[in-house]
């Protein structure tokens, strides 16, 4: 397919490289600064642009990889006449897509997409929905060529498995951090975590997490845990987290 | 080494097998319950006791792989001689064994084991400390055989790593749960996570997890923060977990 991609974020570059390796044409890279434009441009070998209005309108496919919140912005600034138009966005509705477009749809790859380190799609689970049935059609072939993983959800679904990705992706990312800083204080290296943290995500493959449950609160170890919150005393706000996290884990395996 | 093994919990049973493998004798073991104690002996092909008092003093050492509480009332119930005693336990203080024995330390295997899922110790960090350096020579022989990652902490150090793991596996563990949790109300397998849970994971092994995050919060993204806030309105609890967590993450990137 003829593509033109909106937006240079981690999404946009990997979901890019991804398009082109299986065999799709990046016709053109559009963002709002001219460097990271121009950068992705360069990765995709093909020419950008910093306008919207200026975008060729000889593509088969829109795919606007920008955040939820400028996507409205981004829709009003051209017309989008019959080509077809997604978005990538785990929490906006397709509807918005309905009084600019009329074809369009949502291409959402749920994966985490990080500067500088490349994902295989294959596996990357592709959650797609269209307007219509041919135009889902075509959303399901494209998501097929760069993975092997591709869903149906409408938008409430999505929307709830981004919130589910937001804690066990995004938070959980927030506590391998937290576990840095606690490591950092006693002038302990991150290194000795990761062993732990590996097993811990390993053991999702075949365990359900409800069932893995290790540590203080599982077995509702007092001792322990008044301990831990004795340590940390200096951190008010970890303290609350500990207390809390601990006694929705308590109340689960009562 | 000719080892007794006091406990056969989940931490017992791998350090047994593992111990085992390596050509090391589990000569006993022990445990409150009967029928515990029988299991693992069976697994370790050795005799059980219930009786503390009658376990048998043909030993090179003595681990103690029982929980925090159970540790002090464990040593209580028996004389130690000249024996050496470990404990293997993150929070609890090496100084909780000197009034009991003469030849003491610590072996602090530090992974999440469960029930069924056998661990490769290999790279297993092995935290280890004693009460004498002759003490320290023998303990640090026996986690080499055992382990390529030796590691010497003391138990200030020990009780914040102990801490540490807290957040980056325990509670991470959770967050797992609540996805799943939140997944299920909307009719969705878990399967869709895995791929983006093990990618997380996966991220730390080159990134310091600070510079990775991902997510809304990192963004500073009101509006999708507010449409998951709004989707968590009859959880209360994952509500105020959503809020701290993200504005956590909002302070540490500002």
């Amino acid at each position: 397919m003829r593509i033109c991609l909106i937006g240079a974020g981690n999404l946009a570059t990997q979901l890019g490289l991804a398009l082109l390796e299986k065999g799709h044409q990046v016709v053109q890279v559009w963002s709002r600064t001219q460097k990271s434009a121009a950068e992705l441009a360069f990765k995709l070998r093909c020419p950008f642009t910093t306008e919207l209005p200026l975008i060729s309108s000889e593509n088969d496919l829109y795919i606007i990889a920008v955040s939820d919140t400028a996507i409205g912005s981004v829709l009003s600034q051209r017309t989008w006449d019959d080509t077809m138009v997604v978005h990538t966005a785990g929490s906006t509705p397709m509807s918005i897509l309905a009084p600019y477009c009329k074809n369009f749809g949502v291409f959402y790859p749920f994966q985490t997409f990080t500067i500088g380190k490349r994902v295989e799609f294959e596996h990357v689970p592709v959650c797609i929905e269209a307007n219509t049935s041919q135009n889902l059609d075509v959303l399901k072939k494209l998501a097929h060529s760069i993975s092997q993983n591709v869903k149906l959800f409408d938008s409430t679904q999505r929307q709830q498995i981004h919130l589910a990705a937001v804690f066990a992706c995004n938070f959980v990312n927030h506590l391998y951090a937290i576990g840095e800083e606690l490591l950092q204080e006693k002038g302990i290296g991150f290194e000795i975590l990761k062993p732990l943290i590996l097993e811990t995500a390993a053991k999702i493959v075949d365990q359900s997490p409800v069932n893995s449950q290790t540590g203080p609160a599982v077995r509702n170890d007092k001792t322990v845990i008044d301990k831990h919150l004795a340590l940390l005393a200096h951190h008010p706000d970890l303290k609350n987290l500990y207390r809390q996290i601990s006694e929705r884990i308590i109340q689960t395996h009562k």
